[in-house]
């Protein structure tokens, strides 16, 4: 069933407001257009509201939040909120400065999101369980392992629960959770945190299949996190010897513009707790 | 004819000034490296102007438009007008947001353009005749076909007058018109739509190709779409069978980067209306 | 022994703070991703002292400077050289402007920088030598050659004595001097200058080279110039037919990515002088 989450996108191709960071909004923008949906970017105050107005979805992600973009991103969520849009938060670096981690909490205060989706780190210190920041890399010490899944899972549904979004978790192991359910997910490699900008993809994809998927947001952003590690290691096996970091991320945008329904389907690995 | 004006970019490489947006920034710059011009990207009001003074183009992209670009934007282009400089404006968005239809309206009153390059969507709103828009892609309904072919051209050619600017329409055909002829250009292949920047990329080059081709605009403004839709065509021959979007790109600016005059005498497919 | 500095990047891992130009900065985040350290984008003025405070090293790159991002460096650079963190400017077009030259100016006045790295006509513009600009690239009248070598190496020399940063001048011989000994460097391309990017890249891993060898900056920039220079050639080398200056800027990244010990020391070409 959740399969047919990718079908939805490609076949409702949802236009997706992206209010996201300089490093990575390249890739954000081509991973959008991989699964059949639109990207525009638009970060200024004057134009946000009506921009996300003609939009199916917006993805705010404060990579490299200043105070000007801040300003629009509170304005193009409380309209994309108010217009029932889908809504996900990527707040890359919460836990790094003050500056990160108050701006994703005035957001989430001010605005309902349909989905978070972070690291482990960013995830406790917006939940106020942080201990110590690595930049925007989760610390070795949040892995989600087999050992402490369950105690993850539990914080994942809580938090869920708290914020009444899906809560989307990626490591080695990636959680998606609502209050109830916790989808733990296996797909994807180790290799894809060496290069930059496979968070910010799924969240710019994740954001699409919401949008293309409004009556189940658990199973679209589970689909999302499936396809993102299914083109991970899809990529991976298509390396040739001299190929290093660079084609590795050329190869996972190639892989997730193939990706279909039966590619779910048959390589998905996850269990649900 | 046409196909020299590509030899003279590569001769006389042309320095280009570049304000434009940062989602597609990295590949407008080495596109424009392909064609052996040179890119300087300057987008600060304290420099704006000393910066374009020392080019010989400046290409102003309203794709991520800001309060303070836009002054920049107002800034450059005057100088560069009052320096006869090739100036192209690529209108992103413009009809999406009053920000934009409004930005790119100002720029063109105030300032002479060489050329203006846009989908039919982006040049019906400028023209004030726009019905909806669909982001930054045009509509379905603005596709120019062999059915609607004399029309579109006539707008084209009639928009022209209007502005005095040479009127680059893209799309599945073409269309490069002055107030008196309409090249219409068949290259390309609908798959590039499916990437990010081909049109930024098209802008980038074309101003290069006006710098150096100073008194022909129309034959230079033709080229750079023969040799951009030539380069997506040969891209795609060479792709292999897991390469997927992100190749593609990287094979257009591949194709681009090898692109000669024989290359666009053999390759091109077009008529004049 | 120099080429122990590439290990010594792999093994500390580094986090390194980047302001830097929006044109490049994804591969300078993948860039400093190849060699095993880890990069974070940050410009705010409200973050970026605590943010570097988190971090080992600080990459300022003057690139697409602007009045924001300014105060953003000042602070930035200001915390970091008290902490005693690498601190690494690179002057993109100094000289190009007004803004450009006195911003690299006031930041060498306020803050003591660990290394300057640039091109022959962006030092020359710093040090007061200069006489004409050809935008982001180098004169042809400043390039560094065989013959005007001992000149260029005296002059490096000079102007790190002068600054006390470890000054590196990047042509087509690129030279690393503090005050006593210049490294003369024959690796490289000339392709290498027909991509954007490399010279940023290689300031974003030369500021990790430098924080993981905090007491050898010589060798620590001398090493990242090797490493950068032999993944040109190196990435040259594998380059197909159809491949062109896209596939050449993804196949210096996988080659940096592969890069180790025993390849600095059988590839290195230099000379001390």
């Amino acid at each position: 069933m959740l399969e047919q989450c990718i079908k939805n996108v490609r076949e409702q191709q949802p236009l997706i407001h992206n209010i996201t960071n300089y490093v990575t909004v390249n890739d954000v923008a081509n991973a959008i257009l991989t699964v059949g949906a639109s990207p525009i970017m638009a970060d200024d105050a004057a134009e946000v509201e009506e921009i996300t107005s003609i939009c199916q979805g917006l993805n705010i992600n404060i990579g490299t939040l200043n105070s000007r973009t801040i300003e629009s991103m509170k304005l193009a969520g409380k309209k994309a909120a108010s217009l029932k849009h889908a809504l996900l938060l990527d707040p890359v670096g919460a836990g790094a400065s003050h500056l990160r981690t108050n701006t994703a909490g005035e957001l989430l205060d001010q605005i309902h999101f349909t989905a978070i989706r972070g690291n482990v780190s960013e995830l406790k210190a917006l939940a106020g369980q942080a201990q110590t920041t690595q930049g925007v890399d989760a610390n070795a010490a949040d892995a989600v392992t087999k050992e402490n899944l369950a105690e993850m899972a539990a914080f994942a549904k809580e938090y869920a629960k708290k914020t009444q979004c899906v809560i989307v978790m990626t490591g080695a192991i990636d959680l998606v959770a609502d209050q109830d359910r916790c989808y733990a997910i296996y797909n994807g490699r180790a290799e894809m945190a060496r290069i930059t900008g496979t968070g910010c993809q799924l969240s710019g994809i994740m954001t699409a299949f919401l949008a293309a998927n409004p009556d189940k947001p658990l199973e679209a952003c589970a689909c999302a996190v499936i396809a993102m590690g299914l083109a991970g290691e899809i990529a991976y096996d298509h390396l040739t010897p001299y190929e290093g970091n660079s084609s590795y991320r050329n190869r996972i945008i190639d892989a997730l513009s193939q990706m279909d329904e039966s590619m779910i389907k048959e390589g998905a690995r996850y269990e649900i707790c």
